[in-house]
C-alpha cells in the first residue's frame, strides 16, 4: 500500500468508521466485476456508508483528493456500469436498504437506494399496493441501481419504466452537495428524469420516492405456442394494432422451447417453434373479454395451442416458462452472452431473420427471449468460453446484432445500459453534436470527471473530445 | 433605429428573407405580451423562419452578435415565458406548422413546432388515433409550446403530460448546432425529458416526434353536483383509493356554479355548491360497470344528482360546464387572475378552505376550477382592473395561495410554467444547492446566457451562486 492509499483509507475511515472501509484483497475482488464479468476493474477501496450525509462526506473526501468514485448497488448490471475503471473508491450502498416511509393515501413510498426492488412490493403488499418496474433480477437488484439504469421489466409495456415511477430523488452531487429533486409536480428543469438512466455519472442517489400502484383486481395470463416466430410476431402486431395494451407480451423462440423441454420437462405441442406469453390485468369487469380477445388473436394468427391461467397457481406455472428461460439455456450450452437491443415493433420478423442469419454465418446458436411488445430484444448467443475462437465470434456477432438494430431504426440498449460495454457504439447512434451536448451536460455536473468515469460516452476514435482532466485520476 | 439594429435586421433578412423579418411598431407590439399580459416586453425584431436550418442560422446570427433570442409559438402562455425581457429577437415558429409524417403502425407522428395541438389529433382521427395531451387552449396553442411547458390538460390524470407523449425532438442548441434527441428508447442521458418543460431556455425545438394513442372504444362522462366542495373532494379521494384511474376528474366550486347559471342558463340542483366531472374511457367490456361505480361513489359521498352522458352529444353538453367555466366568470366579474398550484391530493379539502380564507381576508371572490385528480388547482381571483388597490390585493392573494400550496407539501406550478411570473418564488421551493445545479445545467447548454434569458431561475437576492467554471462551459 502506498502512502497515498494510506491517506485515502484513513480519510474514508474518519467518515464511515474503519469497519466500513474495505481495502483487503477479498473485498476488492468481489467488487471488481458485475453481472457481465466482461469488464473487470479493481477499486482501491470499498466503503459502506449508512446515511446520505456519510455518502456526501465520502464524495467530498474523494473530490478533495481527485480520487474517482463509483456507486454500486447489488452488482447485477450487465454493461459494466459499476466498475471502477480508473480505480478509486466504490461506494457500496447495500447497507442503505431501509424503507423510510409508506404514504398509502398518496400512493408513494420513500426508500433508500440499497433496498431490493422486490422488497418494496413485499412491504406494501398488505396495503394492496405494489411497485411496478420488475426487472428479471428484481429479487436481488436495488432500486438505486434501477434508477441508474432506468430499468424496465416484462410489465414495462403497460406500466412504463423506472422514470415513470419515481417521484423524487435525494442526490449527492459530484461536489458533495446534497440536493432534493422532484418530478413533473415541481417546476424548473426535470433533473429527476435526467438522473434516471444516467448510470451513476451525475451523482449518487441516496433516497428515492417511488410511486406505488394499486394491485389490479384481476390478472389473466396466456401462453400461446406457434409453429414459427413469424406467426407469433404477427400476433404481437395484431394485439398492438387492436388498441389493447396488455400488461405483458413476452416472446421465446424454438431454442428456448428446446431448452425448457430439456431442462424442466415442459411439454409443448408438436412443432412448436415460438411461445408468446400474454397478460391482461385490471378491474374484473371486461377482463375475461380482454383475455378471450387475446386468445382469439393468437388462434387467428395460427397458434397451435393457447393455455389460459386464471388463478395464481396456474399463473405461476405459465410464468415459469418465461422466468426459467435463461436458466434452461444452461442445459444446452455452457455459456451465453445476452445482448440488449431495441427495434421498432413492426420490424420484428425482419430482425429475427437477421439474428438467425448472423448466428448461421458465425456458426453460433442464438436463443431469443424478449419483450416483444416493447420491441426490446434479448438475443442470447450460446457458446463455450473455453474456446477462444468462439469467444471472439460471440462478441463479433453481438456487435453485428446491435448494428442491425440501429440499421432498422432501433437502438443499441433497451434496459441494460451503455456502461463500458457499449460506450464506443454510442458514436453509431448519435452525431458528434449530440454527444458533445451530453458531454457538456455531464461536465456541468461533474467538471472534475471523478464521478463514475469512463461510462456512457465514447472514449476512443477521437470523435468526441473528452477534456484531459477526465483521464487524470489521482488518489 | 440604431446602426446596430440595422446590422441585426440585415443579417436576419439575409437568413430568412426581408419579408420574414418584422421590426415595425405593429409587429413588435403584438409580440410584447402573452396570454397573461402581466410581463410586457418589446423585442427588437421578430423573425418567421420556415425550416430548422433557418432557425439554426438565426440562432447563429444572434449568438455571433451577443443578441438574446426567444422562441414563441401561439403566445398563449400565462407566465411570460415567451417575453423578450432583454429585447433581442423573437423567433416566431407559426409558419413551421406542417405535419411532417404519420407512422400509424408504430403509433407516432412527426410534426413541426408551430402546429397547433388540436390539428395533430384532427390529422390522425381518420386512422382512429389521437394525440393525448389536451390543454384547454388546444385549438390555438402549439405543440412546440406544449413541449416548452410540458403541458397537461383534463386528461393528464390517466394519460400523462407532454413528456409522456414525446418520442423524439430535433433541437437547435443555443450555439446554433442542430441535434436530434431520443427518449427512453435511446441510451445515454435523457435530454428529451430534460427539454420538456425547460421553457425554451435550453434551445429551440424544430421538430417533434409525438406518440399517438388509439381512440378508446367507448367513453362515459358523468357530471355530479354536491352541496359542498368537501363532499366532492371526498368523492375524488374515494375514486382514487378504489384503484380506478378515470380519464378525467375535474372539479368546480359554487362561484363557478353561479357563473354558469348566470352566463349560459345551466340548471343545477337546488343548493349545489360543487360540481365534479368524471370520465371513464377504454374498451367497451367493463366500461359501463366502471361508470356505474363512479356514479355510486358520488352518491355515497352525498351527490345531489349524477348525470351520465353516453353519446357524443350528451358528452359535449356535460363538458360544456367545464370548458365554459372560465368564460362564464366574465359574467360575474370584469377580470380574473388564474393561479396554478399543486398540492397532494389528500390535502384538497384543507387547501380549498385556505383559498376561501385568503379570499375572505382580502375581500376578494375566488372561483375554483381545477384538475382534482392531479391535485392541480386553478384558483381564479375575480377583480376589477380599474381599481389599483384591487390589483395589488389580487397579486398578494395569488402569492399567498402559492405559499399555502408549498406549505402543504405541494408545488408552485402545475402546468403554466415558471417563466417570469414565478421565478423569484422558486427560491421558496428549492434550496440554493438545487437552484445552483439548475443554473449549472442551463449554463452547460447556454454559456452566453442568450437563450430566453430571465426565465425560470430567480434573478434577485443573489442567493444562487454559479461557480465561474460553469459559466465557461462550451458546447
Amino acid at each position: 500500500m502506498t502512502r497515498a492509499d494510506g491517506d485515502l483509507l484513513g480519510s474514508l475511515a474518519a467518515v464511515v468508521g474503519p469497519q466500513n472501509v474495505g481495502a483487503d484483497a477479498a473485498s476488492l475482488r468481489v467488487h471488481e466485476n458485475d453481472g457481465s464479468t466482461l469488464h473487470p476493474a479493481r477499486p482501491h477501496a470499498v466503503v459502506w456508508p449508512s446515511t446520505a450525509e456519510e455518502v456526501a462526506a465520502v464524495v467530498r473526501t474523494c473530490a478533495a483528493r481527485g480520487t474517482p468514485f463509483v456507486a454500486r448497488g447489488a452488482g447485477t448490471g450487465l454493461s459494466g456500469g459499476a466498475m471502477a475503471l480508473e480505480g478509486g473508491v466504490v461506494i457500496a450502498l447495500n447497507r442503505m436498504n431501509a424503507i423510510l416511509g409508506i404514504d398509502a393515501p398518496n400512493l408513494r413510498a420513500r426508500v433508500q437506494p440499497g433496498v431490493t426492488n422486490l422488497s418494496v412490493s413485499r412491504a406494501v403488499a398488505p396495503l394492496g399496493l405494489y411497485y411496478a418496474p420488475d426487472p428479471s433480477s428484481q429479487a436481488v437488484c436495488t432500486v438505486g441501481g434501477n434508477v441508474a439504469h432506468n430499468s424496465g421489466g416484462p410489465h414495462t409495456l403497460k406500466h412504463g419504466v423506472t422514470v415513470n415511477h419515481v417521484l423524487g430523488l435525494q442526490l449527492v452531487l459530484p461536489d458533495g452537495d446534497l440536493v432534493e429533486l422532484g418530478g413533473a409536480e415541481r417546476p424548473g428543469y426535470d433533473l429527476l428524469a435526467l438522473l434516471c438512466g444516467s448510470e451513476g455519472t451525475l451523482g449518487i442517489v441516496t433516497a428515492i420516492t417511488v410511486r406505488l400502484l394499486r394491485r389490479p383486481a384481476g390478472v389473466r395470463t396466456l401462453l400461446a405456442a406457434f409453429e414459427t416466430p413469424q406467426q407469433a410476431s404477427l400476433a404481437v402486431a395484431e394485439v398492438i394494432a387492436s388498441g389493447t395494451v396488455p400488461a405483458a407480451l413476452e416472446m421465446m423462440d424454438s431454442v428456448v422451447v428446446e431448452a425448457l423441454t430439456a431442462a424442466f420437462g415442459f411439454t409443448f405441442p408438436e412443432g412448436a417453434g415460438a411461445l408468446l406469453l400474454l397478460e391482461a390485468d385490471g378491474p374484473l369487469p371486461g377482463l375475461d373479454e380482454e383475455a378471450d380477445a387475446l386468445a382469439a388473436t393468437c388462434r387467428r394468427c395460427g397458434a397451435l395451442s393457447v393455455r389460459l391461467a386464471t388463478d395464481e397457481t396456474e399463473r405461476a406455472e405459465v410464468w415459469k416458462a418465461r422466468k426459467r428461460a435463461f436458466g434452461a439455456l444452461g442445459r444446452i450450452a455452457r455459456n451465453y452472452y445476452t445482448q440488449d437491443g431495441v427495434i421498432p415493433r413492426t420490424r420484428l420478423p425482419e430482425m429475427l431473420q437477421r439474428v438467425a442469419d448472423i448466428g448461421a454465418s458465425a456458426g453460433l446458436r442464438i436463443a431469443n427471449v424478449f419483450h416483444a411488445g416493447d420491441g426490446n430484444l434479448h438475443p442470447c448467443i450460446l457458446f463455450d468460453d473455453r474456446d477462444a475462437d468462439q469467444r471472439r465470434a460471440v462478441l463479433a456477432a453481438g456487435a453485428e446484432i446491435l448494428r442491425a438494430c440501429v440499421d432498422l431504426g432501433g437502438s443499441l440498449s433497451g434496459e441494460h445500459g451503455v456502461g463500458v460495454e457499449k460506450r464506443e457504439a454510442m458514436a453509431r447512434l448519435f452525431t458528434p453534436s449530440d454527444l458533445a451536448a451530453m458531454a457538456a451536460l455531464r461536465a456541468a455536473f461533474d467538471p472534475a470527471g471523478l464521478c463514475n468515469p469512463g461510462k456512457i460516452l465514447p472514449t476512443g476514435g477521437g470523435c468526441v473530445e473528452v477534456p484531459p482532466r477526465h483521464r487524470q485520476a489521482a488518489l
